[in-house]
């Protein structure tokens, strides 16, 4: 089904048909999370902990219970108490237990903005003046928030029954370390020992906030008869149900998870905050219950990604051969072990590269933060940073084209990773051939105009994934997608199955299953939904292309054998076949119910053998010596998407994570007080970059198709947010000469450093 | 996967689980068709013709859209002309042309209430306000409302292009007689030659309502993309998705019908009245548009059945057997030809019994009254009323015991009907030996109180018909049924995965899924969703536990042939099986990531095989001679049900089909005034049976399974309506001696009986 390494065959992937969301978006006529109204709904609101650290001695809700309109109160005594229990969920594990004490806090409060109790009333502003009469007595303790601070052995603890895991001997104490990672590769110690230069930096970033536009949202109703619905703004309906009957100690097939509209989510969306509270409330109030939060809840109290400090190590022959690469990544996981993306980040910072001797550490570090969520490429963007700023260093001293290092040391088929993955798929070579061809690379600059490059990598996902493509009377189809659309899996689902059926785009609708009308399929993370969700259509609409042709061959009364599939219609074909005119797929769909019944068919497997991704970033910059404002003059963003199945998403994901990656590198960041309170928990003061801070990001899409993927597709989401970090940086240090190691790179902290 | 004639096997099905739906009806959780509200939602009404029949000479809508409020106004100018195709669906033939005429008025309207034009405003105060300004222009015609009166040669004629169907040569004018249909077996004139006993009558039925609670209602919201989502109260939301296509003009697949829960149908929600037009004032206005019937517009615009008259002649030995039987059926059609269930009406009435000699001739005649629709079993009441009634009259005759005449000419295994099937399963003796024998029939009768005892028949429906199953990761199971639950069919299907599963039925929970997460399915009708979904549920299930046996095999690494599948658990069989202990299904759910995936399976198939369901019911009656007032004293409903999936709904299902019986028999009816405008459109006069009018309706389920559907199940929801009309004229007749032939035997009419 699939067409590798030529697109002459194909009609519709690789076009550019108009978003099937868009015009919903643009006309206001898209239901987002907070946008359905069911009868007799109340709104409810959650009591948040004014303490970065604090025990609980007792919470009274009395009073609030008694004010007019209120209709339920929840606590943690209103969720059952759950054993440690580590299941696979989304792109990662979840601890159930760390989300049910993150949800409603237990014992403790553990970072200022931690749930402590939740209000269903009749109208918000009761509801808001409820939570007021809700008293809770505290016993503040001290509390830490840095990452080398919270690992400190005098450090205050967040959990007295946190003991390392991954170390041998078990800790006999308990820390604030949850978890120590450990990937090996070769002999570091030869590797050093053979190394005629050797660069080391140690680089620190910030938590930064996805970014999203709609804060997290839900409606939860729940029916006497112990089966509840949920209309929420998630990357994963599915999760949704699981969590929140995990949650609330339920069945699973009790709750009908219904995905809305969403406003993105970045990784943000990939756990529950809101569903099992609003649920319970429901529950206790017989009510539907819609919960939303604020734009600063979602600041306070939902995840960013980790604050970290990553060190880097890496020895090279004088010809650019990497000898040997030394990291140690450190990461914040807020208030709940096991919550940063320390894997990924181990993973994926010298994954582009094949290098014969490597040692990685990774620590995973409880602190009194919100819990940290995923954020596009968990992980990536930080530890690429360390290597591609220490990489840009190492270029300098070998006084070597720093993509022609890239290119010395790059990963190709056959490179085996350190986390052991052998490649048998991958386009870094293309890539870094397209940037250095690439006009940008090699345009003149100014006074205070510097260049950088920088390079990323995601591993991207496969996994568990449920689609169905139907026909209807007249021959138009429909996808059903078990995945929320985070970046235009409608448009590109539906156009995969339009290419295998033969028929236009427009004649194929796809939408988002609720959880009760499909299989379950792993929530729209990893990069993973365009060739996940993609396998599933296209072996769907393969099952549908057979059924059409033996209704064809029932039509015909020829051998089915005797019919093939061309151009959206049946003809006959070999000897057995008589001399038919072509059966378009509609005139076959209009007889559907003489020849079996209706045609369709769902599809539900675990996809395997996705390809990863890589990109290679450069940027100008100018700095302001006046001021320390860094201006992003050109900004070029090259990949490798295997194929582009609508190349308009594509550009607008690499543009989209490029542009992230830009304001984690120049000015976001979280700013806490002395009692650890987050205080620019706002768009206003979380400086986000907006369209008029920066150019038109350029693409350059490297096709190198992965041909286990339908149509050759890759993952291309995140990716992008890999590489602008130390692009960026390696701009800065090319403009002023400064090399700065700890983002973001704003203003200020420039203007010191030129100082 | 069935078990036939024998329950013992059965844990789930055969029991009486809780309904599903149940709670939240009675909580008020239920959303029903009005129910669904959307941002920015506009309310719509629809002008209706004040004339039985007149020509449209204009509509002037100017001054209704210079209204405030007022966002957009239809009229059938909004709507394509279609042309006249008759095309299958639901469980009949739909002329696209004639329904796009009754939406919305073309040219002429031709029944009082016919729609002629729509208004959406923001209230719908103002949406009222706006239909009295929208002026229409008609000139008056003359009416005719009664079939035969329509048939007369000088009736007023509705369509001038309308010639009668099925007459040869065809007819050179028009008439109002729209089809004409012939069924003939044997040789009728030699069965009457040998007749010994002949007994013939003339019996006349009024249109009567289906009297569902909820009004039609839908809320339809179209996108500036052209995809429309509609949510509406209908047994069928892929009908509603084609249909409103259709008479749109627009692909199937561009719309996604959703269906609410909906408060009874009956057959009167398979076809579509508001949708199409809801979905064009909203295309129009840019805004979503609600448009719910009132009370009055149900009575006076939706489809009641038909009003008949029906011949009946028959030839028997004295023994009882009868040698001949002649039918002729005339039937009201509404204004449109081809509405009435002439069909069915013909094939049901003589199909309880095996006569050699039958000839039965059908007329469909349109005349000035709504469009008829489906009503349970549709037209098979008419039918049976004068053919039970005959009989009623051919025993007393022949003074046989009105069982004993009807055991003697029983339809049995064998027998061909008069339309050509063979039956293959057929209970009918068996229901007729159950009812003999049940205490009922030989229990004392007082003074003014009288016996009767009738049968009915409908062939039942089986189709296209789609449904899936899938597991949660905790291994409970959801069901998407493509059919909307009209009487309980969430909890049998839930039922029956249940049982193949081997899992108790609180693990499983049913819904149903919109157009566009599953393959279509034809509407719920024709008693067709627990045989038909059914057989998909239990096929889907059937995949389900071949796939949990796989992974059990590879969980164990044995070959799978070496696992069994028993109380819910894989469990090693044979001699290349190891010493495993049962893998229960939720153990195999949780570790599907790991052995392939999610697990879950949709079918799609054309249902065939289907067995007839028949009846025979006794009803005791008290007269008063006074007032002419019948009281229901004692009512007893025997049914073949094949196998009672859950034997609750079944009863309801015999319970309700009688209650309706009761009601046309003695009180429904439609009373229009001089000028063709009915005169009791509402539920105070129009006077439906209530729980104080009637005694426990007593059941008795025979259980004559049918092997070719799953656990034996036969459709039982429409035959229990067909015996009562007859039932109770028969009973009438024992008490007082009066055979009243026409209904309804309202008190009136008795009393003028009576003398």
């Amino acid at each position: 089904m699939t067409t590798i390494g030529d697109k002459s065959g194909l009609r519709v992937v690789g076009t550019r048909p108009v978003r099937p969301d868009g015009v919903d978006k643009v006309t206001g006529r898209a239901m987002f999370g907070a946008d359905l109204h069911l009868p007799g709904m109340l709104e409810a609101r959650i009591k948040r902990s004014p303490h970065a650290h604090a025990r609980i001695l007792g919470i009274d809700t009395a009073k609030a219970l008694a004010l007019p309109g209120v209709m339920s109160v929840a606590t943690a005594a209103d969720f059952p108490e759950i054993p440690h229990e580590v299941a696979m969920a989304g792109d990662g594990m979840i601890n159930y237990r760390h989300l049910s004490h993150n949800i409603m806090a237990r014992g403790k409060v553990l970072y200022h903005g931690h749930a402590v109790a939740a209000v269903a009333a009749t109208t918000a502003a009761i509801a808001e003046e409820a939570l007021e009469l809700i008293d809770v007595r505290y016993e503040v303790l001290e509390h830490v928030l840095d990452v080398e601070a919270a690992m400190a052995p005098d450090a205050p603890l967040l959990h007295e029954d946190l003991f390392t895991a991954g170390v041998d001997p078990a800790p006999s104490r308990p820390s604030n370390v949850a978890k120590k990672v450990e990937f090996n590769k070769g002999d570091i110690a030869a590797g050093f020992a053979v190394a005629e230069v050797v660069v080391e930096g140690r680089y620190t970033t910030r938590p930064t906030h996805q970014g999203y536009i709609e804060p997290q949202a839900c409606v939860a109703s729940w029916g006497a008869d112990g089966q509840g619905l949920i209309w929420s703004a998630t990357q994963g309906h599915f999760m949704v149900r699981a969590y929140t009957a995990k949650m609330m100690g339920i069945d699973i097939a009790s709750i009908r998870s219904i995905p809305a509209e969403f406003g993105g989510a970045f990784g943000g969306k990939t756990l529950v905050y809101l569903e099992p509270v609003a649920m319970t409330l429901s529950r206790k109030a017989g009510r539907p219950v819609r919960l939303v939060m604020s734009r600063e809840e979602v600041f306070r109290a939902s995840g960013p990604t980790s604050g970290s400090v990553v060190e880097v190590k890496l020895g090279a022959k004088r010809d650019g051969a990497i000898t040997a690469a030394r990291l140690v990544i450190k990461l914040e996981a807020g208030a709940f072990g096991g919550s940063s993306p320390i894997n990924p980040a181990c993973m994926c910072g010298l994954a582009p590269y094949d290098l014969p001797n490597v040692a990685i550490t990774g620590y995973d570090v409880v602190s009194n933060r919100p819990q940290v969520a995923a954020y596009r490429a968990p992980g990536a963007p930080i530890a690429a940073f360390g290597v591609e700023s220490t990489l840009d260093e190492l270029a300098r001293r070998l006084a070597m084209d720093p993509i022609a290092l890239r290119e010395k040391n790059a990963a190709r088929i056959g490179t085996r990773t350190v986390y052991g993955v052998t490649f048998h798929n991958i386009g870094f070579l293309e890539v870094l051939a397209a940037a250095k061809a690439h006009p940008h690379y090699s345009a003149p600059l100014g006074p205070n105009q510097g260049r950088g490059v920088g390079c990323g990598f995601w591993f991207n996902v496969g996994g568990n994934t449920s689609a169905a493509v139907n026909l209807s009377e007249d021959g138009t189809a429909t996808v059903a997608s078990a995945n929320p659309d985070v970046g235009g899996s409608r448009a590109s689902l539906a156009m995969m199955a339009a290419e295998v059926l033969g028929v236009p785009y427009e004649k194929v609708r796809a939408v988002v299953a609720d959880t009760a009308s499909i299989a379950p399929s792993m929530l729209s993370g990893g990069s993973r939904v365009t060739v996940s969700a993609g396998t599933c259509v296209v072996q769907a609409a393969g099952k549908v292309v057979e059924e059409l042709k033996k209704r064809a061959a029932l039509m015909w009364d020829i051998p089915v054998e005797a019919v093939e599939w061309k151009d959206g219609a049946a003809v006959p074909a070999g000897a057995n076949a008589g001399g038919f005119d072509p059966l378009p797929l509609a005139a076959i769909a209009a007889d559907a119910h003489r020849t079996g019944g209706p045609i369709g068919a769902e599809v539900s497997t675990n996809v395997q053998g996705v390809a990863p991704g890589l990109a290679a970033h450069i940027c100008d910059v100018e700095v302001d010596r006046e001021t320390g404002r860094v201006t992003i003059l050109r900004y070029t963003a090259v990949q490798d998407v295997g194929r582009a199945i609508h190349p308009s998403y594509v550009e607008g994901q690499m543009q989209g994570g490029a542009v992230q990656g830009i304001g984690w590198a120049l000015n976001e960041e979280y700013v806490f007080d002395a009692e650890g309170r987050m205080e620019n928990a706002g768009f206003l003061d979380y400086r986000m970059p907006v369209a008029s801070d920066l150019p038109m990001i350029d693409t350059v899409m490297v096709e190198v198709p992965n041909p286990r993927m339908p149509f050759g597709a890759k993952g291309v989401a995140e990716v992008p947010i890999v590489p602008p970090t130390a692009t960026i940086a390696n701009a800065v240090r090319s403009a002023v000469g400064v090399r700065i190691s700890d983002l973001p790179i704003s203003p200020p902290k420039l203007l010191a450093a030129l100082g």
